[in-house]
């Protein structure tokens, strides 16, 4: 087998951030972190590990860190099942999971949650943008993702989790300054829009879906799901925001909608490795739950599919 | 001069993030978009964007960005003196800033929004932690930071703002859960500890400086500062939360100090770039005053130095 105590070290430089946090985390001394990591390079025969600051793992080092982390991850139900086995706090498991800004910021909390309560697991919570999470989990950085995309990634199962409703809101105040003679092209032109960053295209699709106009007004960038909500509210500019943050300060009356009832809705996935791990079926059950709460149904003929990859 | 298209065409693929938004953006074709980069590419002798979706800047292609930036704004300022100048809303400039996620999430904003409301100008956001935000400044990425770091960047003014402070807190049937018998070492070596990403030092720092205990308890990572007070009010850990978003959680009772007032203060500072821009003026002033009203005052004898690189 391979040699783990080597593999831990690696895997701790990474968790951790730091050669010196690591060795803490160990209980050896720095130097001895270094030398492990330089004798599994050797045995690799690669670079695992770029000695900046933080360390960041090569394309071969994170490989490794995903497989430490999967065997952890059973590990730590073998423990479940032999508790004699079981380590103290620190040992517990950790699930890497990739999740959007938006879904972070508006459902999935609840369910990692209830998840880590019941089962006493750690969570760490990576961001992306939901075109990007299922990219994470094809490098092995993490075991499970929130993601746009419906194709299973290899070793991984899908299944739609419903969609995410956006609606286009300003502050009132905005809306009298910009909008006087209403949401016409003239103005859509000037207004300032917001956008999370650079990758952002929500607001774009919704003038063209539903005005059939090109995005072509001044654009703020905050890239924060509550700080976009709160730059709104500020009057900063107009965006689209999910309707789960949005319902209240629309009921409030301090948001307010561009055209009621103009909505976008963005499908989300759920995609997890193949791995017949109870933790990772047991976080699947509490997104799945939380998502039937929050989220808009998937279309029916498409709800009872799960694909495999 | 330099040609002034050809990094027009370059700027707009970044700000863009693609070269046919930035086609769409520029009212040209796509091809052309294409031709001017390539053309500047020859003159400079240096490949200036990695074409990958997004497409990013090479260093030197970041250079000529900045660049584009800097001259945009001071157009801008000519503009507010030679109305007949001034273009369309779009041409508007945008001033790119890094703020780190905890200021962002809790007293940046009005600022900003005041900023905006009084010039027009837009803001491009960038979020990176206070540690690292100096080297945005520095790469010419962004021309004002909120930073941590005092000593200011070559051809920048720096100023202090104050401190933000922390508040060490749990939910209720967290602490009633985790800490039975009081905040003991034992108990803190058991109880889940939330963390921002693997770079954020903060929770350890508290310990250390209140307790004299190393950070040894199993660890959530929760990278957004609303899903992190989120994360705490749920019961997923304890954590340290800026005291202006903590507040009114405290105050409800649906937060707990761990240590009742034992803070730790972060002590940050604004730099902006050195170019004489009334923009840059203005937000600076915006800034200063939103800090005076929601930062702890910097120590007296620091509070009238502001240095220059």
């Amino acid at each position: 087998m391979l040699d783990y105590p080597l593999l831990a070290a690696l895997a701790a430089v990474i968790r951790e951030g730091g050669f010196e946090r690591a060795a803490a985390r160990l209980g050896v001394t720095p130097s001895a972190v270094s030398q492990r990591i330089r004798a599994l390079e050797e045995r690799v025969g690669a670079a695992l590990v770029v000695r900046s600051q933080p360390p960041v793992p090569t394309e071969a080092g994170a490989r490794l860190c995903a497989h430490v982390e999967r065997v952890r991850l059973l590990e730590g139900e073998l423990a479940a099942d032999l508790p004699a086995l079981a380590g103290p706090g620190p040992g517990a498991p950790a699930l890497p999971v990739a999740v959007n800004a938006d879904s972070l910021g508006s459902w999935f909390l609840p369910a990692a949650a209830r998840f880590s309560e019941a089962t006493g697991a750690l969570l760490h919570l990576l961001l992306d943008d939901e075109d990007h999470t299922a990219a994470r989990l094809r490098s092995g950085e993490v075991l499970a993702a929130v993601t746009a995309d419906p194709a299973a990634v290899p070793g991984c199962r899908t299944r739609p989790l419903g969609a995410l409703r956006y609606v286009a809101c300003a502050s009132p105040a905005f809306m009298a300054r910009h909008f006087p003679q209403g949401v016409t092209a003239a103005a859509l032109a000037r207004a300032p829009v917001l956008q999370f960053d650079r990758k952002d295209g929500l607001q774009a699709r919704w003038l063209r879906r539903h005005l059939d106009l090109p995005l072509a007004a001044p654009t703020h960038q905050v890239p924060s799901t509550q700080g976009f909500l709160d730059a709104s509210l500020l009057g900063l500019g107009w965006a689209l925001h999910p309707v789960p943050l949005a319902a209240a300060p629309l009921a409030a009356g301090r948001l307010v909608e561009l055209l009621p009832g103009a909505a976008l809705e963005v499908p989300l996935h759920w995609q997890h490795a193949r791995l017949g791990a109870r933790l990772l079926e047991a976080l699947t059950r509490e997104v799945a739950a939380e998502a039937r709460r929050s989220l808009i149904a998937p279309d029916a003929g498409i709800a009872g599919l799960a694909g495999e990859g």
